[in-house]
């Protein structure tokens, strides 16, 4: 085989064979199909697209080229889980504990941040002590002890992904479905949890801009599960907003774990307590969506779910005192109240532009590597269909200084639109695919 | 400017700005931009093409990017040459020292042969002593005393374009109008003739598989020299059959000498003369086609054309006495006939078939590097819709050994096609693209 036939062949909008997506994953891998071929191919693969067969041979194919967790062989059913990512999702700070309250073990590898969305790793070093770099043994043991470990994105999982998207990242093929969802899979194949529940956002806050995209995404991610024998459920759920209130590392846990005591903003602790049902019927913990839900809220009420997540904090070395007591949890040295510009409803948050603004505050990062503080962020005390009177309180803002402060608050308000008459509101969950 | 923005630019359907495409290849010439980001641009480039605009820029940037001869600057009018390619093509040896003698200067650089089609560079070299390395100035004093150089292809000319085929051609990005129109124009813009003219062969034997995409170069070549102030002018030309009858370095040599004695095979020899006299045109140095075809008959019938290929010969260190007396040239050890298999008419003969016929007969090369044999190769005695006989002669081959001569007889009667019944030929020249 040769990788410029290969490159021709996809160009021509040809379908590649297993053999074919095989070797020049194995032959990208081991370096001998170099960069520039790789890019010209991505590039035609940007453009002719690929099957559903081609994309879940490529993520097979990228899955076995590194270690394999195999975790479904120490413990199952487990869960692993998967948010797209947007503005104020804290979702799996959530979903994870109440589940594994509720019986179903979970295996779960999360990244840091990036630009305007958070990452799940950077809300739990919150926690003082808390530590994501786990060896393969801990991982194993923590759980099988625990029914629940959240560690960092390990390179040593599916190297071949590593390797193209940071390929796909300079060389403008990033936004292409079946590379998207062969990118995230790899990864979660890797793992080898029995079952998936995978949250497909879309909206200003988030990576898919429209309904239509994220279908095509969850689609394609639901399909190669099913290929792969991983039971895969995805959520497609809107990002047309911030999600709950809190935006920012330690305000996000604390709003967590209010969603852990039946506390939280009504709208992200439906939206976890609807994808923990989801999850237990996968599993059959539940018979039907009703029956889960009322297992949900048992665990709630009992306080089952916040103790699970202070478990797993105490297993990872953190100071699970800080779950129990959130206020022990950092906090900025600056609160300062944004006040409403005007009366109104408000019609619409700019949820990208309110992550930017909180990257801005440095609970963010602009580039790889930089660190963030988990002290800062924003937190809204009004969502979309609200209506408010002018002066009263429209955005808390944790920053490290007054400076800091003041800077954004035009860029904030700029987030807003204003109307006069009432808005209607759409669910947050606008569709489930199974398989 | 960042490279990833113009890779989407492109990607999304853009158009680059003058700027944008000065800065791209000043960039990869210097390296800052890789070859991966390039390769990515190519493949969008490839699917979302260039207007006349960008590839006129794009030349210009490349023709900018090494050393440039301004030839016209030495000697004017001053004509260069260029053909795309094909089997059997001797045009150049012959029109080069046809219009010279007519007064009219030719500036050329040219390659050597790879796969199915030979290079000029290795049929001159099939004379003694001929050189086709030339400084710069002996370049241009060659081109001033004897008003026709022949030297090969300078790498220090358009450099960009050398790194950008280079990447192309191992990157599924070579067969892309605007990319193929802006790499030739590249180099003959840096060489800086006056006058240009162009031969884009289409069919089985050349690059470009049918007359629509020849027209298509052709008009994309003829805008770029438009743009760039050289006046060219484009025949389009089949070869649907090997031109003329000789295929091999000293066989297609004595073919030209022929031709230059007025006694070349009917259908290479109208070719040469037509292009000579509309480069007469061109230039001026004849009012009409029908003045400047009685010029060039006047210039064959004198001597006076093949004099000046051996004062070129000559000029470059080959041994001259070798064109006027071309039964010294070198001869193959081996010449065998290959009989008709059958009685008819010729329907077709595959010229690229023959092309790798020749090749492996050691006139051609597999790769870059590899060395050629300047005496083998084929004769054709018949082309299409001559009427032969069974056990005619249908192919003279000249071979190292027997058991070479032997081996392709096979190949080379499967590039055949017969009829019963007589076959209507067209013109060799099907259109003539003007500015």
């Amino acid at each position: 085989m040769q990788a410029v036939e290969l490159i021709c062949k996809k160009r021509d909008g040809g379908t590649f064979s297993t053999e074919e997506i095989n070797w020049l994953i194995e032959q990208y891998t081991q370096g001998t199909i170099p960069d520039y071929q790789m890019a010209s191919l991505l590039m035609a693969i940007y453009w002719r697209g690929m099957d559903a067969r081609e994309t879940s041979d490529l993520t097979l194919a990228m899955a076995r080229s590194g270690e394999q967790l195999h975790v479904n062989t120490v413990i199952s059913p487990v869960i692993d889980k998967h948010s797209t990512g947007g503005v104020g999702d804290k979702v799996t700070l959530a979903v994870a504990p109440l589940v594994a309250a509720c019986g179903v073990a979970v295996g779960k590898m999360t990244g840091r941040g990036l630009g305007h969305t958070g990452g799940t790793v950077d809300k739990l070093e919150s926690v003082d002590g808390f530590t994501i770099e786990l060896s393969r043994e801990d991982f194993m043991r923590i759980l099988r002890e625990h029914q629940i470990v959240l560690a960092g994105q390990s390179n040593d999982l599916a190297p071949a992904d590593g390797k193209l998207y940071a390929l796909r990242d300079v060389t403008g093929t990033i936004e292409s479905i079946p590379l998207i969802a062969s990118s995230i899979m790899s990864k979660k194949l890797a793992i080898g949890a029995s079952h998936l529940l995978l949250d497909v956002k879309f909206g200003s806050g988030a990576f898919m801009k429209n309904i239509e995209q994220a279908r095509l995404l969850a689609q394609a991610m639901v399909a190669i599960g099913q290929a792969a024998g991983v039971h895969t459920v995805a959520a497609i759920t809107s990002m047309e907003q911030p999600l709950g209130r809190a935006i920012g590392n330690a305000l996000e846990l604390r709003e967590a774990i209010d969603i852990l005591r039946g506390q939280g903003p009504e709208d992200v602790s439906e939206l976890c307590y609807h994808e923990a049902a989801e999850i237990l019927v996968m599993t059959q913990k539940a018979a039907t969506l009703a029956e889960a839900e009322q297992l949900v809220a048992q665990t709630i009420q009992s306080g089952a779910a916040l103790k699970k997540l202070a478990e797993v904090i105490a297993a990872q070395q953190g100071n699970a005192q800080q779950i129990l007591q959130p206020e022990l949890l950092p906090v900025a040295p600056v609160r300062s109240m944004l006040p409403a510009p005007r009366s109104g409803y408000i019609a619409a948050i700019n949820a990208e532009g309110l992550g930017l603004a909180s990257m801005s505050l440095g609970a963010g990062r602009f580039k790889k590597g930089d660190p963030v503080d988990h002290r800062t962020g924003l937190v809204l005390q009004a969502k979309v269909g609200n209506h408010i009177q002018a002066g009263d309180p429209l955005i808390e803002i944790h920053a490290r200084d007054e400076q800091e402060a003041q800077q954004i608050q035009s860029a904030l308000l700029a987030c807003y639109q204003w109307s006069d008459h009432p808005i209607k509101i759409h669910p947050l969950i606008c569709d489930i695919i199974r398989p």
